[in-house]
């Protein structure tokens, strides 16, 4: 299954819009051309129209938001949604500041969104209106742990619900569900947590997969998840003595561009509740 | 030929003021520190003409244009062409918004440009007002081939006649022209398209060339072409098992550090039409 | 000492809000991980004073500094000083342009920096209120030599107690002075000069020392210069043949990483003047 959505990317050749931070924005390229697709960066309101209308997806992460990208992510997510493009929201930092909370959340109000995808703290505020987001990590007193993992599923599938958007939290254990099926996902390293944007690569990945999977959007978010850690994975298994984590963000990249559908089908470690 | 340029930028290090994209603005400038070139970026309207005066030349890459930067870059253009400085124009994505276009092309019509440096599909919307522009990458309809090759030569002098400007078309042939004499350069590799940026990394090298090589813009803008995909090759041949587009972009810009003028004569690959 | 500094950082997590520039953000991010710190970055007006709130410090870096961050940078620098966070400034290009001068001037007369870090033709365009800073590197003719060291240590002395800011001059040769104690440090590799953004890692690397050891700046700040300085060291050690500086510059956020208190403690080189 997550072979057919990983094949179709290499062979689809996605074009995503991506509206994010200038923090991690290189990567979020290069991840995106290691897995067969194509970035296009575009944030000024005279601007993103016409980019959005050449794309087959959007990724919104409101990273490093500011006065003028804002309106840019509303008129851009608007134009999508006319057009019927898939778009993703990633609200990096809802929970930390007002705005950053307020704005995901006027975001999730007047766009539709196919998904969202945030760690765990994130995603608690967009259901709540307010959060301990610690910056852009998720609060250690949020975490999806075993022992949560009911709890958190239910909560997950409910705020799918709620919204009508595929909800991904990603952490330890990722949960990626429609409000019916929840994928429970435990491919990927805690290493991973030391570079800055593995969160940002996987959004703008995610975006990819369901643009080159448009009937399949829960197979193919939860396949994106698989596909990071997964690399999280092999880049680590690389490691050399005196690596940190520079390199191994290298590595993490090239281990999505030397990736199969079969070997992501191997790889992949989940569960369906 | 080739060498004289190279071994003129090692010893000359000329700065250059660039006002480019977030999206690969750090490779930008660690390929003009490899080649012993020194980059400043400076994007406000109240700094650039300060930052262009004490610089050599300008390079303007519309990328990640918004409604504050297009003034500066409007700016730096009339500072360079006053002071007499090089400056050369990427019109990264003309033909895939209307701003971009626009932007482009009246940035074309206001200032003189010594050099503008695109894909051909960038090109192409600079000589016909529109494109078909696919996000930042060309079209593949409008590849340079073997085939097209003599009607790709005519349309770059054309268009370089017209503009007043050294015209470089890169892609799997690329053509440098002032009109009069085309340089066709073979250098490069086509996973070089797998790596965000590398346009613009030449670009930045190109501005690099020519302020080092004032007397001698067309050879210089051809010599970093041919730099820019000879380091292509060599850092190629060092990509171990494993190695991904995000390794490969590291061995580009290393390539570019420990390159000589002597290695850059013998490698590059190119003929005169 | 410097082992107690770096121990602290590793264990105390040090949350560090960055109004930085877009061409080496991303190595700043990660070379906060790398030392067990957290980064995270906001320069909009609506957002600073709230992310700064949940900060335990501020790093101001005005490398691409504009209309839109120069406001922030002074509501986040007011509100670390209303709530006693530490607070560093990082003067990129101060002496190259106007705006550059004039804005750092300002910041040191309306906000209290616990630290201000930049090569030497920044910091004396601090000290005189123009300068000759060529672009973001130091004017060859200021550097801090040993023919010139005593007049230097005076000159950082005079300043720092002028402003009531620790003074960090970084070069070939290090000062870090709280205008009594002068520490002098020759870590590093001259190589490091030629990867874009050592000295905005350095900056926020500082920033987060001077966090986890708030009753200890002068000494905690002398020890980011050094963890810098050996970073560089051994990252240059681990280079291979081809090898060039966009390798090295991984290498030595790697080196950051596999730090521990010990090995800076061991390898720090330095006198007190």
């Amino acid at each position: 299954m997550f072979k057919e959505s990983f094949d179709n990317l290499r062979t689809n050749s996605a074009l995503v819009h991506n509206i994010t931070n200038y923090v991690t924005v290189n990567d979020v390229a290069n991840v995106l051309l290691a897995a067969g697709a194509s970035p296009i960066m575009s944030d000024d309101i005279d601007d993103v129209a016409d980019i959005t209308a050449i794309c087959g997806g959007l990724n919104i992460n409101i990273g490093t938001l500011n006065g003028n990208t804002i309106p840019a992510m509303f008129a851009a997510g608007a134009k999508a949604n006319a057009l019927g493009h898939k778009i993703l929201l990633d609200p990096v930092g809802a929970g930390a500041s007002r705005l950053r909370t307020d704005t995901a959340l006027d975001l999730m109000h007047k766009i539709h969104f196919d998904v969202i995808r945030g760690n765990i703290s994130e995603i608690k505020t967009l259901a709540t209106g307010s959060g301990t987001t610690k910056g852009v990590d998720a609060d250690i007193a949020d975490a999806v742990t075993e022992d949560s993992l009911e709890s958190a599923v239910k909560f997950a599938k409910d705020l799918s619900k709620a919204a009508g958007s595929i909800i991904a939290i990603t952490g330890a254990i990722d949960l990626v569900t429609d409000g019916d099926k929840c994928f429970v996902i435990r491919n990927g390293r805690p290493e991973m947590g030391l570079i800055t944007g593995t969160g940002c690569q996987l959004s703008a990945l995610m975006t990819a997969f369901i643009v080159a999977n448009p009937d399949n959007c829960l197979e193919s978010a939860a396949a994106a998840v698989c596909a990071m850690g997964l690399a999280g994975e092999i880049g680590w298994s690389r490691m050399q003595h005196g690596d940190g984590n520079s390199t191994y963000r290298n590595r993490i990249i090239d281990a999505v561009y030397n990736m199969t559908g079969d070997a992501l089908e191997e790889g992949a470690k989940y569960e369906i509740k």
